[in-house]
């Protein structure tokens, strides 16, 4: 059986294009969930025969809601250099631009590295409570969400002070981590001004950013296994708040850094 | 006298596209500044008949060095909401792309608000040295630069442990803080791989994202004050590192957060 990741992702492709459908699996309130959407765009640079490497940073604009049914994403190679190669895309219904992107696919090189940052601290997701995510929108139920911290406000939760999410998190059922499951992955938050206020209120993502750190050897090395996911905000104001967020794999692999702007009512 | 940053912003426009020059006073290593760049895309967006509202994302992507002498910045609304805009540009010099970008505008309404973050301890600017920036690459004399941490390596510097970079900063001649020369200020960091290393290497930004929390009002109270940037590194890999910074008005406004992937030769 086809996972409901890949069916989400199944794509037709032709030269300049592809055309996907967005699945009842993956619903949000408005629209499909936009995590799946960034990734049927990195699934069709991915597929693309020109495409060079592998993705090293995405972009997501979330234009307008996209309806049930067809979509096409129109994509285009602007430059292509040695080592790295640049995208720009659009999701198309009925002739309209939904959803706008940027990508840059690269070589990656052995060099001097290291991480700076270290993962927040948390008991392992087989001591972790798994979230019943019944009574949540569509979407959740294709992840696996264990919350370690900043768990999704519940009628009595009351304000927070700290707007910091922690969880792991890995799709259900499980599936072998790619690119576009990582990309899915970076935008599994609920709104942070959900946990500020202690209550769900109209918010939606506006721009969506991932800069994936992993190379293929690592996201094989992850397996079907949980990451841990941590995302905090910075600033509320005027109706927007940013949200900036790690993903780690369970061996301490800092997999991808991903940012987010976000409109809210409150 | 206009002041340099005017000079490198002067666009004559027309509908659908900006033609721009590179000037010499922003002159990096190879090409503009990328900060200039991307205040240009930002300016010509402000300065489109149809635009709506003031700037609340920006990412651009630096395909291709860009050459000195003219450029056009192509540009489209692709959506206009109620109360957002969506726009897409290409900044093009003899018909090839070298720069694309993204970019979010809209209104900011009054809301809860609350920022959660808290800028570094830092003495006062007058009481920080300035950085001589006479033997630096050309763009950095149009900026006063007041280092609290992580100043550019010398000679003798050494490996650091931690990337993070802190300093006053400001445009030199004083000019009155605005969305573009926020955005510019907003890649003034030099690359953080340079401060781990001790040393200067190969290194370029290849794509930049700026959140602005500043309203018209926050920008207005700065005048010309210096503002207070900070970045970091999370983890370099692969021949790519991020960054993630803070710039902060001396009244403790956090005016925007910004984002960058580097690629780099180590």
């Amino acid at each position: 059986m086809t996972h409901p990741f890949d069916v989400a992702l199944a794509l037709d492709s032709s030269p300049g294009s592809a055309r996907g459908r967005t699945t009842p699996d993956y619903a949000n309130m408005v629209g499909p969930f936009g995590g799946v959407t960034a990734a049927a765009v990195l699934r069709a640079i991915e597929q693309h025969p020109d495409r060079l490497g592998d993705p090293v940073s995405l972009t997501v604009n979330y234009a307008a809601p996209i309806a049930d049914g067809p979509f096409d994403i129109e994509l285009r190679a602007v430059r292509t250099n040695r080592t790295n190669q640049h995208w720009i895309a659009e999701l198309v219904q009925d002739g309209e631009t939904r959803t706008t992107a940027t990508a840059v696919f690269g070589i990656r090189r052995d060099t001097w590295s290291d991480t700076e940052t270290a993962p927040p601290a948390a008991p392992a997701p087989e001591h972790t409570a798994p979230l019943d995510i019944s009574s949540f929108v569509t979407w959740m139920r294709n992840y696996d969400m264990r919350y370690v911290e900043g768990a999704v406000p519940g009628e009595d939760s009351g304000e927070s002070a700290d707007s910091t999410t922690t969880l792991w998190v890995r799709d259900q059922p499980p599936r072998p981590l790619d690119y576009p499951a990582l990309t899915a992955l970076c935008d599994v938050f609920y709104p942070r001004v959900f946990l500020r206020r202690g209550q769900m209120l109209p918010a939606g993502t506006i721009s969506f950013t991932v800069y994936f750190h992993a190379d293929a050897a690592a996201l094989q090395r992850q397996e079907a296994d949980y990451v841990l996911a941590t995302a905090r905000a910075q600033r509320f104001t005027g109706g927007f708040f940013d949200q900036t967020a790690q993903l780690w794999g369970r061996d301490d692999t800092l997999l991808a850094v991903t940012h987010q702007l976000v409109y809210f009512k409150a």
